[in-house]
């Protein structure tokens, strides 16, 4: 803090002590922000975060600097997790030369909120989602490089249940993990270890050391990587930008404002929502160049700098901001102009009062004279510009130019129909997909995959009527995995 | 315990010490009634809550001494809180001049136990019995004289949801507040502050000075009050009295016998019942005086004294026991009589035993051939009173003179048809008004507010023909307030 | 441990501590196997539950001793509690002449996780089998010699709700010990105390000395005893035997693997499935002859050693072995073979992977054309035997001669089905009794006890035509019991 701060008077201004007279006078003061009498002040949370996060980067830094003195030459990797965000990927991962992440698409499933008829309809695969949207973060944190570190192989054991994958859906992960440009996946574990914590989880070999189901799948995959003869780079940069800011899951986590407020939530519906109209999805840092983006998404940033808002002015792509986002300052209060803060710059409207709903609440309204819901929050605004979804609320929608705001969270879909007009407005080409099917583009490579447990036919307009399979065929049975070459320029 | 018991045999007998080998051989043998192996003896738990609540008391006498001798001349007023029945606030307020409270009506919905039905009706106006229970509870224990403290002027920062007041019930809550015979409304806060832990807890000015929503809705409050030109006391001693007790509240918290079993919600209930039959209230501590009341409402009163006795003898106005009544002495034992113990000198039964029942379970019987339907609990009584309403289960309510006893906690058609009957026996000309609806008089002012989110027509007999209105008119919009001057001779 | 292992290389090899780097260098630095960073080993955990019991049973050891020696003569006896399987009951039991437990159908109902379909319909009846399984399963610890030494006689203090038995409970319940075996049923208590903790439990007489309504029934009970003249002894061996072990019941605490996986429950709904069945049920320790049994059912038994096998392999009754079976070591390792282990020298079959579900979640199978459900569990195996019964995910059901083996946890009708044809094989005569009414034989009395809150008529086939009942008639009201005299060699 002092590093940060420079002296006790600018931090205690930054966080507003004075408030409930909480005043430090040295930063020999200041404890942790936990087993406070009541709430602690939530500027000292989330420099409590950015602290932690520090220190597991200087942490990593310290062993990166070792292995390279003693050990130079070598690609540094380490794993990561799955919905862990705790510390700042992005900036961690500058201190490697690959990334590698642990991939448990059932327990994940399993262990997150997801509704109850996911969780029935995906038991054995796994959400659609889930390790794609991973693999997206973790190769942007990898510049491009990266790999599964641990595939889950069969059933696991440390869920709350452990059913086994559907028969393909090994081979299927791996392959989608290819499809998103990762370098290698990797099996946790090769064999079934028969004793201690571990014992119930597979391998590709049973404790004995005979085959285990995963085995095949993995020797079918290598087959296919020999017949895909994928490109060796990480198949370029996608046309659409996802923004996800770890300080902003900090912020909210230290001022949630509502129960029902969830930002990787948030973030991951905005992800399935694309990923649903077969878009390929770059995940990007709020510090990353805008530019080369056809459609650019920021499902919420609370903090905005000047930064942001100079490469903001260099893109004409359209820009869908949420709720929240220009909200705070870097100390974490409420900006002079009020929100939306610095975006006022480009969006010439004035939060002037949010609300917070509880789950069974639901924000009516109509955009071009189709009814739409939103939920969790509501930003009430004042401003000139029209709004182009509204409810007896208020504005649901308001653009200006390229630059869009949502006051609230959309419902499914809301989102799915106004991220289809903006992916057509960019030239996109979205489609609709079926419910279980998801495709993804390396290179002149194009993947379908089925995550259903009923039968799938690829849809006219994911794969060419002159195909040529080189995986799969058009109709996809369950756990499937569909390929073929395509012409990169009729995309 | 010293000063209460005098010496340590006495405080072994008065708990019952005996029982599990538990007798104390000195006052400096015992602890706190926490983290004990298995429960604590109730009598310890019951004396704690007294204990505590005279340490708040002292304290709070204390201070009240050091500004009387220093800054005498001057009224002292604290405020209580929400749903907070920790200390004796009647107690208390003895050494206050007036009593402030802080009132949230729409985050004490949401953390309160209320059902869903009612939380997702009342989301932007809060329970329409929440504000007006507090008035006056606290309004008794000020003798006359309390005033709102902080009233929410807006969103909140500090409920699990946070949704803003439905445009009007700024003012609706504020003239309630004077309706009840308040002094003063005071609203938290001025002025939003834009950092720490409140930062999102709205106030009548927007963090940057700019006028939020409730200030409009304060100023149209203090026109309204310049109309309506209230007397100056507040409001006259009402018909009805519904009976409080914090000691009562801790016994149960003590020993609650069945997980369903609420005071603060059976009292809560009774309350909101009588408000339903337009009928003003007076909430009334258990030394109160009984005189002049037309009905008496006890939900539950475990421990009766002599005096409480004197009392009931010296009115012929109909007395309403709920079960539980005269069940413990003071020392929370069972009367050497059985329950409902002194209560049997006025009303001759013997409760013999008692269950409690979850949620699900409904006693059903009969009053006057219509049904009833009790919950959570069922006094079997021997007795040579006929019961009023019967069950194949036992007797549910018995009479005797103008005493009555309830067996079960009766629901709400159950309790509303008997509060009806009880009022018109007692000349209070009670009403059963819309759902939404509320009134309240004070002096020759007559007040009806609509908590409801639609439109909803005064009664003609809340409202006379001829009612030449100050405030509103019949037809009264979600959050209108109507108020007209009435001939105090015709109720 | 030392005493167990001997040295730590030992123990290090049996719980595999190698992996996580977690080898002891000595028996010093063992500690609990709680607190740790993440979860323990299980192998502690086993192990710690095992010295745990062995604490409990020493301690027992140590008081008999002192009483048999300063107190010669007298039969020593202990009360045991309902669902508490922390110590081996079996092995403590050793050191007393008698077994007591306290009997509290009511409480145990409320606390235990039934449907609310049973806690509704037995809400003052207490769940039809949870007494006798107790019964039964401390008769076994008692060597035959066992009693009720707490019966509730009225509404008690300590569960969630507390409602008072039906009319007839106190004595249905009763009736039901001795139609088990039972020495002695005793009451808890005599009079109600009118002080301290448990100052709301009924006694047989109410806190001031008049008669509670336990009493009656009490005094019917008494009457009943001497018009049924029942033999001395416990009534004799059953037919059908239930292996019950509290080592496996610690082993799957400490490796669940699922959520829903519930050794108690398993075992529970085993024993309720046989008698719906009008069976007799003796509950077996994994360590007891099998000899004289026509039926034998464990509901999983993980650890399997070679005296059980030898066991086994002198009956030639039908042995059901349910999911887990043999599926670990003494140490909690997987057997070198496999699950089931041991047992495969009687089922030639290896379960090559295993899986746990959800709740909502239900694997679909046919046996005999007829659709059944597992839930919970699902190992997978290789064999060479035919199903009997089969899902599109597998095999549900094996035999190999006398052994069978459930792959799944059956649903009720699943189990029900087979429990019967089973039973008819083995020559028992099973019959699908009413949902509310129980049958118990002891020597050559039969009685049925009818838990239902409405009427229930006795079928032909379980009182004969011309049954002469001693008790109750062929037309039995809720809580009535029937009795009469059987031809023993009838059945």
């Amino acid at each position: 803090l002092e590093a940060r701060y420079g002296d006790i008077a600018a931090m205690n201004e930054a966080w507003g002590n004075v408030f409930w007279s909480q005043e430090y006078r040295s930063f020999e003061e200041i404890d942790l922000p936990n087993l406070t009498v009541t709430e602690p002040n939530p500027s000292h949370v989330l420099d409590f975060y950015r602290f932690s996060s520090d220190q597991v980067i200087g942490f990593n830094r310290q062993q990166t600097e070792i292995i390279r003195k003693y050990a130079p030459g070598r690609d540094i990797i380490h794993n990561f997790m799955g919905f862990f965000f705790d510390f700042d990927h992005f900036a961690l991962a500058e201190d490697l030369d690959a990334v590698g992440w642990d991939s448990y698409p059932i327990g994940f499933l399993d262990v997150a909120p997801f509704p109850a008829s996911d969780k029935e309809r995906y038991l054995r695969q796994g959400h659609p989602d889930i390790a794609a949207f991973h693999h997206d973060l973790y190769r942007a944190c990898g510049r491009g490089r990266w790999q599964v570190l641990e595939q889950q192989p069969g059933a696991v054991n440390w869920a709350p249940h452990n059913p086994a994958p559907l028969a393909g859906m090994v081979r299927l992960w791996s392959l989608e993990a290819f499809a998103h440009g990762g370098e290698a996946v990797n099996y946790f574990r090769w064999r079934q270890a028969p004793f201690a914590q571990e014992q119930m989880h597979a391998g590709l070999e049973r404790p004995n050391g005979a085959a285990a189901p995963g085995i095949a799948e993995a020797r079918e995959t290598a087959t296919d990587l020999k017949a895909l003869a994928l490109d060796k780079d990480s198949g370029g940069k996608a046309r659409v930008a996802l923004l996800f800011s770890y300080e902003a899951n900090w912020l909210f986590e230290a001022q949630p404002q509502g129960a029902e407020w969830s930002y990787p939530a948030l973030v991951f519906e905005w992800y399935a929502g694309l990923r649903r109209l077969g878009l390929d999805i770059d995940i990007i840092s709020p510090s990353a160049p805008l530019g080369g983006y056809a459609l650019i998404l920021v499902p919420s940033l609370p903090i905005v700098d000047e930064g942001f808002i100079e490469r903001l002015r260099e893109t004409k792509a359209p820009v869908l901001f949420g709720p929240r986002s220009g909200s705070k300052t870097l100390s974490l209060s409420i900006p002079e102009a009020l929100a939306p803060g610095l975006l006022q710059t480009l969006l010439p409207l004035n939060v002037i009062r949010s609300e917070s709903f509880p789950d069974f609440y639901r924000v009516k309204g109509t955009l071009n004279n189709a009814p739409v819901e939103g939920r969790a929050w509501l930003d009430h605004v004042e401003t000139d510009l029209a709004p182009l979804a509204r409810s007896d609320e208020g504005g649901l929608l308001y653009r200006n130019n390229n630059i869009l705001y949502l006051t609230t969270v959309p419902e499914p879909l809301f989102l799915g129909g106004l991220l289809f007009s903006l992916a057509e407005e960019a030239g996109l080409a979205p489609v609709f997909l079926p419910e279980d099917l998801r495709r993804r583009r390396r290179g002149d490579t194009e993947f379908v995959f089925n995550y259903g447990p009923e039968s799938n036919e690829i849809l006219e307009n994911v794969a060419p009527e002159d195909a040529s399979f080189i995986l799969g065929e058009r109709q996809l049975p369950p756990a499937g995995v569909a390929a073929w070459k395509r012409n990169t320029k009729s995309h």
